[in-house]
């Protein structure tokens, strides 16, 4: 039992905390901030930006909006935040929305203190650099809108090479949000099937973090509990969107995860996730996760049948009727059974536009741009190994084993 | 579900951590630090001060020895400690040790880092000025050589001020540590009986986290767990003190027990026996909790039936054969059965030297020194309930119901 514990970012965590940006003595310091959202205009649509302008504005903090950022997000356009971030002076930089808007806000802040700087200079694969910034990142606002990404509680970011086909995640010390407000009720107005796929992110998020090498005990406690709540509660959210109790049920999961991230992190799935985001960027992150994680999770109940039967039975237990599953071998059939009762059962690589002839080039690109995780996973998996995952994936209801 | 999470301390946890001081980047800047030990002169015995000394020494880092501070911190102890701080140029402060050196410690980083002021100015009870402090403390480093404290994981420090019978608790943002190293190879050198007293003040801190009106989902999760540990394997460490498995599990326990105390804080268990420290300051803190506390437990199965029974759970379980207990009523034979195991059945206020007159005057100072943890607890309690409690924990073991 070894570990270093490093998690500093205070979260305001409850219903109608987002008021309280207006008066927390936590507000990094400044006049001057960027707002960073997607470009799809559901943060305006929702009224949620102009909250968030006016209740910075209440306390005399100018805000300038950056809304060109894509779902994935790219290096070109953070390079451009940050630039606009740099020449207006700003201070502080606010991420609002998914985890698009909050990896954006966080490598916009990093750039935005790094004069000269290109995103690649600090990734430390593919074709990055591995440059160590030389200024940390200015202060980082999450206020996620969506339950899943973790990002409100962890220092990562995943960025996009633009023009490549490069996709690779980073965080640092100073990457770590400097304040994040999680309010459930910013979450009421996404749609079933995105909160599906982005609380699945959660799962994940948890479960990798319960089988990585870098696991510690207070990461497993949050991961057991997490992956008992999503598999309780996910499934009736999808029902009940409306539901503020679930939401905050899913908001803490997420949350939670985003610890877990912070201090264990995750797999190689997401690997392999950040791969398929690569070639494909219209696919969503939790849509290749899920599509990816049957095939998976068959690999890690061989390589870690302990934990993959306490993942079994921490969804068991969410269960009203929970059967005392505590097998390795339980956790598929549950697994399955939550993704179709999230009305996910069916995805597929092949759903998302992956090709057959695509999965040499998706294990290769694992291999080259998130090699860390997948040295964390508790297998070695080669690229016959990656490959095999793959293209089981590409229509994962039909599989039965690898 | 509404609360707010902080616990920024980055925490170096395991065996032979204690090198890691040579080079881990977390270390405050600065070559001229502080060593904070109590004046009984183990941690020179021990060689842990030796070493502490020597590794910053690898690092250019010049350091200064404070080895005055009593086993109860007294206010003319950290404030002397402070002056020679502030003289020497001292850029931060190393609290080797068990609580009371940790806490001595914050006292004096938070007092160097503002010239002038006292200790009970801060101070928000008693008779203390609550004045805010104009400046951040400097950086402290905790390095506890003892299982139970929990200081190198939350803000908190407990002052005594000199000639008086005020003992109170203290801490903001600036008084987290900024890096604590738990190496539970530093416990090995603590006896059973101190062993069995600063493990137990471990259990309070996670029981009474998980009471307070302040409780918070991850304060639960890590309470649940670390009264399952203490439960299970305090008792055997007693027994076999040499066994560093057992250590380790214990210091994780006290670590996790003061993240409780971060995120969640305690209750007004810990106003009586701070109380009793004011007045008794030779009486060890953790042994003032255990006279107390089978009287404070049984008023918290009436207030809180089922947080009580999942305590008695979380014991129950951590038993070679768990008897399925979760029952408020189990909590009480689970627990005295527990300090007996652990050799501290017996213990009781008249054997640290309480005398029945002194009673009333007890209550009257836990109101009156800390209110806020009897705000927190989640049944009023006025100066007739304090003082029942404390008729009762004379001779606990004589106790049947209150």
């Amino acid at each position: 039992m070894s570990f270093n514990m490093y998690m500093p970012t205070p979260i305001l965590f409850g219903l109608d905390k987002l008021d309280e940006l207006a008066d927390t003595p936590r507000l990094p310091a400044g006049d001057r901030a960027m707002i960073v959202t997607t470009n799809g205009g559901s943060m305006m649509r929702c009224g949620y930006y102009q909250r968030v302008q006016s209740l910075l504005g209440s306390r005399q903090v100018a805000s300038i909006l950056c809304d060109q950022i894509s779902p994935n997000p790219e290096s070109d356009e953070v390079e451009a935040a940050a630039a606009v971030a740099r020449a207006k002076g700003v201070q502080f930089v606010v991420g609002l929305g998914g985890g698009s808007a909050l990896d954006a806000a966080k490598a916009i802040a990093l750039l935005a203190a790094n004069e000269g700087a290109a995103m690649w200079d600090y990734m430390s694969a593919g074709s990055g650099k591995g440059l160590t910034p030389e200024h940390p990142a200015l202060p980082m606002v999450a206020i996620p809108t969506t339950a899943g990404t973790g990002s409100e509680a962890d220092p990562w970011f995943v960025v996009t090479k633009s023009g490549s086909r490069e996709k690779i995640g980073w965080g640092c010390d100073a990457t770590f949000p400097a304040l994040s407000i999680v309010d459930p009720k910013l979450m009421l107005s996404v749609p079933p099937g995105i909160t599906a796929i982005t609380g699945m992110d959660a799962f994940f998020h948890a479960a990798e973090s319960y089988l990585t090498i870098n696991r510690q005990p207070a990461s497993d406690l949050l991961a057991l509990e997490t992956v008992s709540l999503i598999a309780g509660q996910l499934p009736i959210l999808v029902d009940e969107p409306e539901n503020l109790e679930l939401r905050t049920v899913l908001a803490w999961a997420s949350t939670s995860a985003g610890i877990c991230e912070a201090l264990a992190g995750c797999t190689g799935l997401h690997s392999l996730a950040h791969a398929v985001g690569a070639l494909h960027p219209e696919a969503p992150h939790g849509a290749a996760l899920i599509a990816l994680s049957r095939a998976w999770f068959l690999i890690m109940a061989e390589a870690e049948p302990e934990r993959m039967g306490d993942l079994a039975m921490a969804m068991d237990q969410a269960a009203e009727d929970p059967a005392g599953c505590c097998d390795p071998a339980d956790f598929h059939p549950l697994f399955t059974s939550m993704l179709e009762d999230c009305g996910l059962g069916a995805l597929g690589l092949a759903d998302l536009g992956v090709q057959e002839d695509e999965i040499e080039e998706l294990a290769e690109n694992a291999l080259w741009t998130m090699p860390a995780l997948l040295d964390a996973t508790p297998v070695e998996l080669d690229k016959e190994d990656l490959m095999a995952i793959l293209a089981a994936s590409m229509h994962p209801d039909e599989m039965e084993r690898l």
